[in-house]
């Protein structure tokens, strides 16, 4: 038998409600909280490299964050999270080496169904968000589910990214398209 | 003789500081730092509770959240607002039921004059805003001062929702435009 | 010899990984960590003003405040910022009197090159933002890098300020653009 846990991690509808869900949620914010409330930076980022999926060397994340799960994060080498990034981890968030976030950035995986009745029945999906190498996500931006952005990515500050994003563009509105290419010489 | 507030919950223009509503907001801020201090999920809903006009069943607010005086805010059964929802409630905000709010997002009832003399001399004012039933507001949507949104509208992430939304759209940008019809079916 | 935060402070390329900057950036985040936590606004105020480079009277700024040294930041007096604002002051933020600015409102001097391999040696730069008197800027605003806003200015919510606004517009949108003149009868 599926679990909705499965589901969820599969990009199927699946019940948010779901008992098992909503208990790890409630750890994960139990755990953000302890993250946020940290008297230390280093005692901050321990904390935070126990509760994402994965944490490569040389991360760095400006408080407060937020996640959904923790565990469906997977963060490569070189990483700077500016003030405030809300990372809903509802399917995988993997990110790239060498990667920036402005501040209130947010990775969004999570969706609803556009049906009034079946969105109130708690029925819920996600997909999967993937951040290449060196990209650079400006101030505000908010990357929607199942966005892909390619190496060498700029961001423009306040987009809202709703599709993929080839290697070496610069992209800015929102929507946001491509404004130029990025200078790689 | 009408009071500050009187004026303030009417739509004229108000004294923002005006001592009573000094007070009140001041207590509101107490209250909202207890709020999102609350070691646990059932302790923060508790004094939520206490702090909001009226607060229907099943209704789960993630952190941290922010209001201006909390008693004009008035949520419906079946509420779900994701990371750091903002609700100035100068003049009142009305929720409907099943309605969900993405992360980041902005409810703004306070505005001022455009008048730079008349702004500076602390005159302010705020219309209401009215979300229908069954609403789904994207993740850093700002809904502006006087804004009605229909039943079962969704709200893309980003948008900026500067006039009334029928019911069963669909609407993204900033401006906020329609862009399709909900399906009912 | 040149420093690195005199090459940060005069618009220069410089190593954001300098020990000197590393050690201020820790220093403001404690020092913001206290003002945030604060248990009165009397004291949230006390040590905000001990934490930023000038302060005027009447200021007051709801929490929580994020900054990147604080000392870069100054305030004229009539302040009034609503939740969460964000000041990336790497450059100097300058603001003029009588300015409001609305709920999480970023005004942000830090950039970064474009090339990817030069981003990643940590090469980093900024410009200075300024505001002017009588200025609003409305929710969500973010202000970029070296932009100027002239007084009288209205920036409304949502929008992303890109280039320098003269006196007496009113600008909005993702870029903002101006959309009408403020009436000064």
């Amino acid at each position: 038998m599926t679990t909705e846990k499965e589901k969820m991690l599969s990009g199927q509808l699946y019940n948010s409600r779901d008992p098992q869900l909503v208990k790890e949620r409630h750890k994960a914010r139990h755990a953000t909280k302890a993250i946020n409330n940290a008297f230390s930076i280093k005692e901050r980022h321990f904390l935070l490299r126990q509760s994402i999926g994965h944490c490569g060397d040389n991360v760095f994340i400006e408080p407060d964050i937020h996640f959904d799960y923790g565990y469906n994060i997977s963060i490569g080498n070189h990483f700077y999270a500016n003030f405030n990034p809300v990372m809903l981890d509802v399917a995988p968030i993997t990110i790239g080496d060498n990667v920036l976030l402005g501040p209130n950035v947010q990775l969004v995986t999570a969706t609803h169904p556009l049906n009034p009745v079946e969105r109130a029945s708690g029925l819920e999906l996600a997909f999967p968000i993937t951040i290449g190498n060196h990209v650079w996500i400006g101030a505000g931006a908010i990357v929607l589910p199942g966005v892909t952005i390619g190496d060498n990515v700029v961001v423009g500050a306040g987009s809202v990214v709703t599709k993929d994003v080839p290697d070496n563009q610069v992209v800015a509105g929102n929507p946001a398209r491509m404004i130029r290419e990025v200078p790689l010489d």
